[in-house]
């Protein structure tokens, strides 16, 4: 199945360029942002021109082929220093983004192996597309299963909340969170989607929305704090939200408020679901007390919208993330199945028959 | 005690006029703004220029005496009768708000009385005036109160959490949620405050953090969304928020995003108080399922901030309030003190003692 519009590709062959929705215009305007350099890349992940733990995989793998595109004729010490260098300065952009690590990890690894393995430079870097195509297609792959196995608790005329954006427009296929909803409706149930506006970037509003509609599925944007009124009104059936990162005890960690979201749910005995490929699992981490929960700039909440909304001089706090705990979860989907009620037992089952203990 | 600002008073005599602080410029301008006859108020309560159930109740008063203050040599029959549609044309600025019509229906009756004594009209309009200026006063009296029956549970060092703004900006006084703030600080508690910042209208961020960090408060604003993982990493003491009207049972009125954040304050074992005058209880209701909820514009949603938030074309449901079961509430601070788990029997029992059931 298709949408309407792609989130990144890469365009042309070697050389080529990336170009991406610039996400930070919508809804209002849909701009195509070209990258054409590692730094150029940086900033866009930076800016959150492309976000989303699965696209800033993909988009960490496209850096790394920006970066060495034009090496030619080195040696396979050297072009293995520069990946090296291109993915340390990639890592720098985004530091709670697991997707990111992974992505970069990946394609340090296969430069590694070609180099073990006896290639040149010009070799390696002809792998280094080889990988970063690859990594593009699987992203695209598993979301498209995603939707599938979460389609499957969806069913026809049921109302679904979600929080933040974890859509087509957070990977480089139909979404995390939103998979299911799509798949739902190309099975031609009939759904409608309630959309947290998601303070202080507003993912929710600017970007879910946009995508949704984009797509012909029936959307209301609420503020963040309506969540409670419309679960007590009785209008949701289940919640769907995306990972940046899911700890082995299914502890998840996800965009600001979430958590909030889950609490209200098991308050309404509303059904509270993750969508998250198997790379979003870090082995690392045991519980999600390890998760370091990255601020941001006070300016996000406090003037958020080009107009100052805090006094002058207010102290703002302004976490990124928060962490669910996984007894407020009642099943993560996986592109290997469902993990129902998740603990450390049944998540390390899964990623084990998986091969999937990343980290 | 008194704050470095005056929210609404009157100005000069008869004839005189309203001056507000426009509340809809804050936190970046400080005007100050003149309302000269009835649509004028009109406007700025449906503006939300004033805004909070006392201060709106203090409004209408306002708007009744600058209704008649040029009325002289009418009959008593016909000074009541414009006083009845005066009230009439005030009473459409808000639907929601039990405070303009307690307000206008003692104005209202004051009149009535008045007549009923063989008052003549200029005798009449006298009397609303001395009846305005009443309610004034006693609105500053009772935020006081609030004030201080509040306090005796706020311990020096402690963090407590509000939404909204049930504050001085609120009323003619030093406001009813923040309140006990104000008298804790001013009894020499040291004290910080965890404003939300209450979309879609920010009256957190724009308001409450403007006038705590007026009186010299310590005062963090967070996102709507932020206030579960706030409370989750134990940083809140007690939360203390206003309301709109309370039924007789105890569920609470009162702005959107007041419910989740008492369900996220039960889930941590966090106090969950409501500040409110006995005039913001209403006996016609025996709980809050009958309390009907504004729906405002969408483009408070979608285009709060000047600037498209969300699809042009998308759906926006924008109700201003929510309903608080009152087996959520752990205690209401009113006037006559402390209603601890409020039910119907609790309830009743204060205001009746207080001779205070209205409606």
């Amino acid at each position: 199945m298709e949408l309407p519009f792609q989130t990144l590709q890469w365009v042309g062959g070697r050389p080529g360029h990336v170009s991406m929705i610039e996400q930070t215009l919508l809804p209002t305007q849909r701009v195509d942002h070209e990258v054409r350099d590692v730094l150029g890349m940086v900033d866009a992940i930076y800016r959150l021109a492309v976000r989303g733990a699965p696209a800033i995989g993909v988009a960490a793998a496209f850096g790394v082929m920006l970066g060495v595109q034009e090496l030619r004729g080195l040696s396979p010490e050297e072009t293995l220093g520069r990946t090296r260098e291109i993915a340390a300065t990639l890592a720098k952009a985004r530091p709670t983004a697991v997707n990111l690590f992974w992505a970069l990890d990946r394609m340090v690894a296969r430069a590694d192996r070609e180099a073990s393995a006896g290639a040149d430079g010009d070799a390696i870097v002809v792998a280094l597309f080889e990988e970063g195509h690859e990594i593009y297609r699987e992203d695209r792959e598993t979301c498209l299963r995603l939707g599938e196995v979460g389609a499957e608790r969806i069913s026809d005329g049921q109302t679904l909340l979600t929080h933040c954006n974890a859509g087509a427009l957070a990977t480089a296929g139909i979404g995390t969170a939103l998979a299911p909803m799509y798949v739902a409706a190309h099975q031609g149930k009939r759904i409608s989607v309630f959309a947290d506006e998601t303070r202080p970037l507003l993912q929710g509003a600017r970007i879910t929305a946009w995508e949704l509609a984009q797509a012909g599925i029936d959307v209301t944007v609420i503020t963040d704090n309506m969540a409670g009124h419309v679960m007590k009104s009785g209008k949701i059936d289940a919640v769907f939200v995306g990972s940046d990162r899911i700890a082995r005890n299914g502890d998840v960690c996800n965009k600001i408020g979430t958590y909030s979201v889950a609490v209200l749910a098991k308050e309404h005995g509303i059904p509270f679901y993750v969508v998250a490929p198997l790379s979003t699992f870090d082995r690392e981490l045991t519980d999600g007390s390890q998760i370091p929960i990255e601020e941001r700039p006070e300016e996000e909440v406090a003037e958020g919208f080009g107009k100052r909304t805090a006094p002058v001089g207010a102290k703002v706090f302004n976490p990124a993330f928060d962490v669910t705990p996984a007894a407020l979860v009642a099943g993560i989907v996986t592109e290997a199945g469902w993990i129902d009620r998740p603990n450390r037992e049944r998540v390390e089952a899964v990623l084990r028959e998986a091969g999937a203990l990343t980290g």
